[in-house]
Order: structure tokens, then C-alpha cells, then sequence
């Protein structure tokens, strides 16, 4: 078998060979610097596969109004688009006429454009075999270069004192509200514990949903705080108030409604952030609960963590970590350190004035639509002063709690949906009916379509 | 300002001008491909340092009885390593002479030569966006491709029967199996969300360590299985047995203890899988229950999953799950989903003849060391039929159960604690304390160790 040669000018031949050795001396060069860190530029082995095609599923565009994942939808082993609400077609280019705009989750979609920038710092890679088993060093089911990175972003921010606390990892804000709650009504009141026949005492939760399902001896669903509050002073009862600040929806810092001896509280600071509120100080509670959620918009990743002060509070809240799902997921943690790492790039200027700067935005212009209906109000809100900007700032809420003003308009969010707008009825969270919840954190999609649409609304007037 | 120009011959110009539009050339052909799928060779961008970081963490040798890891302890911004049991050192080389060998826990690190192997298909790339929020396509909480892959992955094993049945995701087997006992013992009899005074009723379940933290309405620790054999027929209690099969600790197939109208049974196959037993047939019951961390040894994930038949047992559990933690982490998900392509890409050929082999190998030298003893006793398991090896296969358990024959020998745990062998006591697992489980499925050092300490303590017998 003859071997075929090109034939070429005797100058390439000696540019040719000539170059062999330049480029092996580039590559040389390259080589040895197996250094830790980003930014280094050596040769992948094991990553590259699973690096190309991540890169390959992000680069499909989607028309900038969906997105392919590659643990979406595949057809034929292509990844398909899916797209944001009210957006059709194989690419998403097509702009859906009567569809009702998407304002009724609260999925934190507002930052994506912040991860897109920090695309090479935000990035995880893990190894097949990262991490088989179930605990890291010391037998712990938290990362402690995790723990390390939170203490430091709530320092940097200044909106909450961790010192001589415990902290706990759970999947969620959620998991750790219900090992809250578990752990403050343990141990039940001395006659709970008891079934030969003896009346019950039980702690009553200020708190809806987690009741229903748990049915504990331990606590029941106690309403509303508000209508407990003169008779929880004499009561021989206990309670357990969570207390959301800022609130969800209307955006307010919250004191608690109860006090007294029998009160437990819960303080939930899922949004007390600085993209949401102005931080006025560091929150400094008994029992302080944050999540990745509404921090970075991962609420997918299912992690969150709490400040414990009391030992036997956090001692039974552990104890439930691990007996409901043995601590949160590994995979979780690892990207939350990841994320986390990218935030405190630039002691989180960045981001958190790109998370503000867009909610304000959207707030901006959400007020300006409505102050021009009779039909229709928005919640009000302050300034606040911001010890991490540094100055005053105006309000960007995560939600618009909007009414319903006209008498006959019992059912606000039945009145949205009817102009193709699906909120969150206001009963969902106590309040009456005629007001609703609109997410104003979502895509971009989803808030230019929800403002369109109050806009048709308004000018109907 | 003058700009420095090296000097170069003549020679050497000509060959670095030339070779620029080969290189560019070389480059350009390669550019193009931006395919899906793991195998092409492109570009990199925003995953290019991450992957360097990465696979340089990895690197780092930690002389094979180590590692160190992204997320693991640093020192001055550089990873240590940190050292198997028993051994010591910067770097894990040296050996610690009067140790206590780990074969307490049940961390799954036998598959990890496995998972080294196929370094470049279980790798796992994702960018910082992807999947902000909290749901897959239709508002979900369930990768459907992962769903697929699970199913796929039963039908080639051959080991669960999912027709007719709904599936749940969970955070590991343990928040499903608290899903289930919530479910099952839902809604109590007639009298017992009655907390005015009457007796309560409430469902018996046959499953340690739940009911300690739950301490619910519903059930209460019933105590073993055995003892309620000849009550339950009768019975006007409810009763839940949990059946694991394999069973841990003694690695046996098992069938309920309880029958009757009043019992209902959960199916923990936890260790239903090719490494640990012949698969006999597909399991074929009312809720089964799987998870990752037996399986494929990530236990840290916290990833399992149920199939059910009941639909409105199903919406309870699924109810459950999402007041409980608004399902499983999607990080651990998409971890899964690669992870167990990669078992499927031969149909599981390699990942279980790995896992069986290296599982057997150990069995056989454990057996042979004790066969000597007459101080201590092994559990006595048969060759099964198995219909994914298509042959009858030698037991290959995941633990050791041993028990200490001499009488006066009452605390078989403490025996070989003295012995510099960490077990787990018998009354973990309601078992007389003249039992120690010993785990066979931690990495090849703790194994090694084992039967080092165990021929020695034979061996002075």
C-alpha cells in the first residue's frame, strides 16, 4: 500500500517542520503549572468531554427567551429549548398572543443575568468520584469551607451577627423551619406525650402549612399571630411565632406580634438582603434562618442555613437534620460555595448592586403603571437606610401586593387572570382575597409582559 | 516610547511569521463543532479554569490513602489532603501504628477504583445559571431524563417491576422512608386527631430511630416485627413493617413478618442491586424504595427514589415531600443523571462486575480468616440465582455480621474495639450485643486493615 504524500513547495516543508518544535515549546510552556485556582490555562484530561458539551447545551440561545439544560428536555439526544412563559416555537422566537403571563411563583430568576457575566467564576466541575460517602472531614454533614464562606458574606453584608451561635445546613429555608418548629415544641408540655386518655397541651405555630401534614403531638396550626396577641399574655398555652422580615409579600421589616414566656420565635431572613432591603443592622435573633433561594436564585439547589443561640434548641434541630434526610445535599453545598465564592469576588458589590439596581427598576415602573388607577393599589413602602451601599436606599421588593380597591371586586387575583396576569390569591398568605401577590423577581420575559399587561388594564379605566 | 523588539535570525522570523496562519488554520478546524455529547474537542470558555481547577485538586496523589478535594480543607488557599483512616502525614504515606480501623459506618467507597475509571463520562460541568428557580418543565420537581434513566436502569437490572407505579424523588432513602410512614399512617383512626381527651389510636411501626423526633399523632415505635407476629392477626392496632431486602445488617432476602388487613409494608431495596445479591426477579411491591448512595456510593448527594401504587398514598407522600423540603435538590439530581448514564453505557456490565467482584473478593477473605476462629462466628449466606450475571452468584454482601461465641464475651463491639477494630453493636439493629457489624464496602485501606487486625486477633486465639 503506497502511503500518499502532498506534495508541496519546499518553503512549507521548512515552515512546517520547522514549526513542530515552536509549537511543542508553547505547549511546554503551558504544561507544568498545575496550580490551584482559576485562571491558569493548562491541559484538560478527565473534564474536557463533560466541558464541551455543558458549553455546547448553554451556547444553544433559545432566542434569548428560554434556555436547554442538559438535564432538560431531549429529543433524539438534542437538547430542545424550553421556554419562558408565553414564548413558543422550536426556538422561542415566537411571542405567544393570548397567554397568561407567569407573576404567580416565586421563582427568583431576577440575577441570571449576573451568572451569565460570572460565567468562569460561578462554574462547578466535579469528579465522578468527588466526595462517595456521606460526611466530610470529622465526620460533619457541612462543609466547613461552606460554613467559612457564609460567616464571611454576613459579615461582609452586616446583616447578621453569627457570633456565639451554632449553625445548621438544611435543604432549604423550609427543612430547617420545620426542624425549628420540631425542636421549640420539644419537649411537649408534661400531659402531651400522652395517649391513655389525658386532654393534650400543645404548642400552637403562627405559622400556616407545616401542620397539615405533620400532625404532630407536639404542635397544631394556631392562626393568625394578630389574633392571638391579648390572649397569648395570659395563656397557659405555647406558642411558636415565625416571624418573615422583610415580609413576604409586602416587603416590610417585621417585629414579632407575641411576647411573654410562652412565646418562641422563629425569624425567617430569606429576603434580607441587600437586593431587596435596606440593611439597617445586623439581625441578632435566637434563631435566624437564610437560604440560597432568594440569596442567589439557586432555590432548585434546596439549601439553606440557620443561627442557633440556645445548645439544646440546635442540638434537637441537628437531630432532626439527620433523621429526616441525613443533611443536606453535597452537591448543593459544593455549588453554594461556588456561587457564594463568586458573590464575595468583590465583597459583593457587584452583585448586590445588580440584584437592587433591577428590582428597583421593576418597582420604578410597577408604581408608575399603578398610580394611575383608581382601580388598583400597591403596598407602600420607605427608604431605608443601607449600612452596606452606605446610603439611603429606595424600595425594591421582591412582590407586588396589590388590591383590589373597587367593593364588588371580591377575588383580585379572579380579576388579574381575567387580563391574562396570574398572581397569587391574597388568602394563600391570610389575607384577604382582594389583594394579590405579583412576583416581581422573575425573568425579564415575565416582568416586561406582567407591566404590558397592567398597563392594557389601567388604560381600560 | 520605544518598543523593545527581541532580536531573532532571519531563519527564525520566516518560520514564527509563517507558522501564525497554519496555527490558525489548525484552530479554525476545530472551531466549527459545537455538537452535543461527550467525545468532541472544542474550544473552551467560561468552564475552562473551573475544569482546571478541578482536575488540578485532583492531582493531588495524597500517596493513594487520601485525597483532597474542592470543597475540603485548605491551608493558605491550597487543599490538603486528608487521609484515609489509620493513616497520617502531609501526604497520607505514613501508616499509624496503634490506630482503630473505621468499619463502623456504612460509606459506600468501595466503587470509587470504578467511578477513577470512568473519570471522563461521570464528570459533571455546570454553569451558573443553569436551572435558576425552583422547578424542571412543568412545574415539576423531578428531572423527567432522570426519571427515564432510573427506569431504563431498573429494566436492564431486572430488579423492580415500575409498571403501574408513580414515582417520588427524595433526599436519600431516609426522607422517602419518612415520606412513606407519614403517608401510610395517614389519616390516623377515627379517634386519634382527637386532642380533647379520648384515647388515641395510633398505627405501630415496626422501624427504629423515626418516632423518637417525629413523635407524632400518627404512629409510634411498635418494636419488632417478631414479637408482634401472633398479636397482629387479631389486632385492632394498625401496623407498618419496614422490610429491607437484602437485609442490613445480615445481607438476606426477606419477606414480610406481619400480614393481615391492618399491616401495611414499605420495601427498603436499598442493597437490591447486583454487587450485594443475585437479583432472584424483579421486586414487584406496593412501595418500593431505592437510593443512590448504595448504589453508586455518592451517599452525600442525598438522592433516592420510590415507586407506589396506591395514588392516593402516592399525592400524600408527594404532599409530604414538598412541605418537608420542596422535593430533592436539582444539584443532586443532575449529579445522578450523569452518574447513571455512566452505569448504563454497557447496560451496567462493568459497574456491576466491578462492584460484585471487588464485594465478593472481600467476602472470601473475611470468611477464610474467621473460618479459623472458634471466638468468633460469621453469618452463613447461599449462592443466589441471578438474572442480570445470568449465573448463580457467591454472596457478596455489604457487611459482615459477626458474633462473639464465647459466653462470657457479652459486648462483641467491645471486643474488637481492643482489638483496634471499630464495629457497630448489635442493639443498633435490635440485635443482642454479642453481635458487631463490620462494614466490607469502605475504601480498599479500612478493608486491608480489617483483615489485618482480624487474622492477627485469630490468630492469639
Amino acid at each position: 500500500m503506497k502511503i500518499h504524500v502532498p506534495e508541496l513547495p519546499m518553503i512549507m516543508w521548512v515552515v512546517l517542520i520547522s514549526s513542530i518544535p515552536l509549537n511543542n515549546l508553547l505547549l511546554k510552556n503551558i504544561e507544568p503549572y498545575y496550580n490551584i485556582g482559576r485562571g491558569q490555562h493548562n491541559k484538560l484530561s478527565w473534564s474536557r468531554a463533560a466541558a464541551e458539551e455543558a458549553e455546547a447545551v448553554v451556547s444553544i440561545s433559545c432566542s434569548g427567551h428560554g434556555r436547554a439544560a442538559l438535564d432538560g428536555m431531549f429529543i433524539q439526544d438534542k437538547p430542545i429549548c424550553q421556554c419562558n412563559s408565553c414564548y413558543g416555537g422550536d426556538d422561542c422566537s415566537v411571542l405567544l398572543p393570548d397567554c397568561v403571563v407567569d407573576a404567580h411563583s416565586g421563582n427568583p430568576m431576577f440575577l441570571e443575568p449576573y451568572w451569565m457575566k460570572n460565567a468562569a467564576s460561578s462554574a462547578v466541575v466535579v469528579a465522578g468520584w468527588h466526595r462517595l460517602g456521606y460526611t466530610y472531614e470529622g465526620d460533619s454533614y457541612m462543609s466547613r469551607e461552606l460554613e467559612k464562606v457564609i460567616q464571611k458574606l454576613h459579615a461582609v453584608v452586616g446583616n447578621a451577627n453569627a457570633t456565639g451561635k451554632y449553625i445548621l445546613f438544611g435543604a432549604g429555608a423550609t427543612q430547617l423551619l420545620n426542624a425549628a418548629i420540631m425542636s421549640l415544641s420539644h419537649p411537649p408540655s408534661q400531659h402531651s406525650d400522652d395517649d391513655t386518655g389525658n386532654r393534650l397541651l400543645r404548642t400552637n405555630v403562627v405559622c400556616k402549612m407545616q401542620t397539615e401534614v405533620y400532625n404532630s403531638l407536639n404542635f397544631k396550626w394556631g392562626g393568625d399571630a394578630s389574633s392571638w396577641k391579648n390572649k397569648s399574655d395570659s395563656s397557659t398555652e405555647n406558642f411558636i411565632e415565625v416571624v418573615t422580615s422583610p415580609s413576604n409579600p409586602e416587603g416590610e421589616l417585621r417585629e414579632p406580634v407575641l411576647e411573654g414566656s410562652s412565646v418562641k420565635t422563629i425569624y425567617d431572613y430569606a429576603y434580607y438582603w441587600p437586593h431587596y432591603t435596606g440593611i439597617s443592622s445586623p439581625a441578632n435573633t435566637d434563631l435566624m434562618i437564610f437560604t440560597l433561594s432568594k440569596l442567589t436564585g439557586h432555590g432548585g439547589s434546596r439549601f439553606g442555613w440557620a443561627f442557633v443561640k440556645d445548645k439544646a434548641v440546635y442540638e434537637r434541630m441537628a437531630n432532626y437534620l439527620e433523621v429526616n434526610s441525613v443533611g443536606a445535599s453535597q452537591d448543593a453545598q459544593l455549588r453554594a460555595l461556588v456561587l457564594l465564592r463568586t458573590v464575595l469576588k468583590d465583597d459583593g458589590r457587584e452583585f448586590f448592586g445588580f440584584g437592587h439596581k433591577t428590582l428597583r427598576e421593576r418597582w420604578v415602573m410597577l408604581s408608575r403603571s399603578l398610580s394611575k388607577s383608581k382601580r388598583f393599589s400597591l403596598q407602600k413602602l420607605s427608604p431605608h437606610n443601607c449600612s452596606f451601599f452606605n446610603q439611603v436606599t429606595d424600595p425594591s421588593p421582591a412582590y407586588g401586593w396589590v388590591k383590589c380597591v373597587r367593593e364588588e371586586e371580591h377575588d383580585c387575583a379572579e380579576v388579574l387572570k381575567s387580563a391574562g396576569i396570574l398572581g397569587k390569591k391574597g388568602s394563600y398568605f391570610s389575607a384577604d382575597d382582594k389583594y394579590v401577590r405579583l412576583n416581581l423577581i422573575g425573568n425579564q420575559d415575565d416582568f416586561d409582559l406582567l407591566l404590558r399587561r397592567i398597563d392594557a388594564l389601567v388604560s381600560q379605566e
